[in-house]
């Protein structure tokens, strides 16, 4: 394993769903290592060099020399940190994931100096070539809407210029909302190749509570992927699949076996496999039989695998490891449902 | 008028609801300016200020001496701009409303600077005694809701320290997720006096296509508010409130008079009043027979409402007058429905 060795891959600008499948193919891997670097679950050998000695919250300095900016506050610290440690996961996996998300509540808790981070570690992750998810889960409508899609897929209008910011490939929405929550980044996909994940189906036990009831059309998060479905008909790529994604959780096979049926034309972003509970049989049901459609994350399980084996130094050669053994078990259980794309 | 003269007033710790309508009797006064300064809607007199002479988008000095800081880049001066927009609309309209509310978005999209002129602008009207709620709309579940809790009304661990970050009253969140997306919240609120608000039935046209199917338990909308009545009544304070309350647009009145009926301890904030069409009459149903239960943004019919004069000078002037304007108008609504509260 060389992990110097750059691993970026030519990537066409184009249709968001072609670009994605196209570098699942590439990589024979319809994997997702989940950036939510945690700051408390970070390995001591990351915090021990970025833990601040002073005793005062806005002007210290850290224990080593870790940064060549100057460290100005213990949340720079902790951005500085997050950022060193993603660095090193994203150079141990980007030869093997096709995407990474970044969870961007680890990055908002750390304030202005965390958007920084996440920033940074988005950029770093596009010049290995590799897709960046940005889990947001934004939700607005109107005027307000077209400002998050600005951030994080389009192009911020600043005094009359028209800038790229964030510049994701992706993120996913919750359009509890409705349309005029959805259409401001439908728009911004259409226009720079980019895509979102709506929430249809969540990974948590408690989703059942209002996602699992049912209406005249069906339950919520039928009706909820049906809208998916239909907003997606305008993106759809060479691929056969649509720009306009779907978050289905691994722990529920039984749903996504029907929402696979009836949309089969839309990508899933498939969160909870792992430290949540799913496996890699619970989410064939989230394929189409073209081997594709299925987008699957492992942030913990992955990131934090330094754990299991009490090696924290380490962090960045485990994470590699968990990340072959998840292709691995993925590429076995499609093999059994009788798959063999790759 | 003196709008120099400070308005601080003196707020308990303690419940959030009860803070909040002991500041609403004192102004006699249920309404709140939206702080939500898209960057193409600040008046010319601002961005003229702040405009940029560059041509490089990376390193750039503003045409004056605006700011007391170096300005780094294009979004940096955008972010000061807000921020000095910001201060004089609280300035000017602080002794008249006894809260604010940020709408993040427009503060996403410049980026971490941005996020900074958000932090600045919630400080800045904490200090002048009124409330702040951060329209975030944030949905996550377990550790990630944590950290989104974490960054806007509780305390982030960094290094095994907690330490304030925005500190917030109140944000409004989104709970498709289900009840691990609003658990850590009610934690942080508990704790710290804070508040939410969830989002049952939103102002928008397309509102209906999802809120408004009809399930076993009754509309989508009215099964989330509850939820909402549920999930707030650990949290109900001497004023009878509770700090968990619920967003319900001015645009539907018969729906938010089904909903007062049966959350009778619910605070509601109710967007869409102003520019989106919502009236004084419209948002009576909002409130419950103590003159209470009910808050009243307007954002752009009071921060843009130098518009309507073509004097964009005075911005602030008209922003106090057009906020003096809702709050006679909702009395006045208040009076002939044969509430006399104040």
């Amino acid at each position: 394993m060389d992990m110097n060795k750059p691993c970026k891959s030519e990537i066409e600008y184009g249709n968001f769903a072609d670009r994605l499948n196209k570098l699942i193919d590439e990589k024979k891997n319809p994997s997702v290592v989940g950036l939510d670097p945690a700051i408390e679950n970070l390995p001591s050998s990351i915090i021990e060099k970025y833990k601040l000695s002073g005793k005062s919250d806005t002007s210290c300095r850290p224990l080593s020399d870790a940064s060549d900016r100057p460290i100005e506050n213990i949340f720079h610290a902790a951005a500085e940190a997050v950022f060193e440690f993603n660095k090193n996961i994203i150079d141990a996996t980007c030869d093997i994931v096709p995407a990474v998300k970044l969870q961007i509540a680890y990055y908002e808790e750390l304030g202005a100096e965390g958007i920084t981070s996440f920033k940074e570690t988005a950029s770093y992750a596009k010049s290995k070539g590799i897709i960046v998810i940005g889990d947001v889960k934004r939700n607005d409508i109107g005027n307000t809407c077209k400002a998050y899609s600005n951030a994080y897929i389009g192009r911020p209008d600043i005094f009359g210029k028209k800038i790229p910011l964030f510049d994701l490939d992706a993120v996913t929405i919750n359009s509890y909302l409705g349309h005029e929550g959805v259409a401001p980044f439908i728009d911004d996909c259409a226009q720079y190749g980019k895509g979102i994940f709506i929430l249809v189906k969540t990974s948590n036990p408690g989703s059942e509570e209002f996602q699992g009831l049912t209406t005249e059309k069906g339950k919520n998060y039928f009706v909820m992927g049906q809208l998916v479905a239909e907003w997606g008909k305008a993106l759809t790529g060479k691929s056969k699949y649509s720009s306009v994604g779907a978050v289905v959780g691994a722990t529920y096979p039984e749903e996504a076996a029907i929402l696979r049926q009836n949309m089969k034309e839309t990508l899933f972003l498939v969160p909870g496999y792992g430290a949540q509970g799913g496996t890699a049989d619970d989410i064939m049901e989230c394929f189409n039989s073209d081997g594709l459609g299925a987008l699957i994350n492992s942030s913990r399980g992955i990131i934090f695998a330094y754990k299991k084996y009490k090696d924290e130094k380490n962090y960045s050669k485990y994470a590699r490891e968990e990340s072959l053994i998840m292709k691995d078990n993925i590429s076995k259980a499609l093999i059994k449902k009788g798959i063999y794309r790759w």
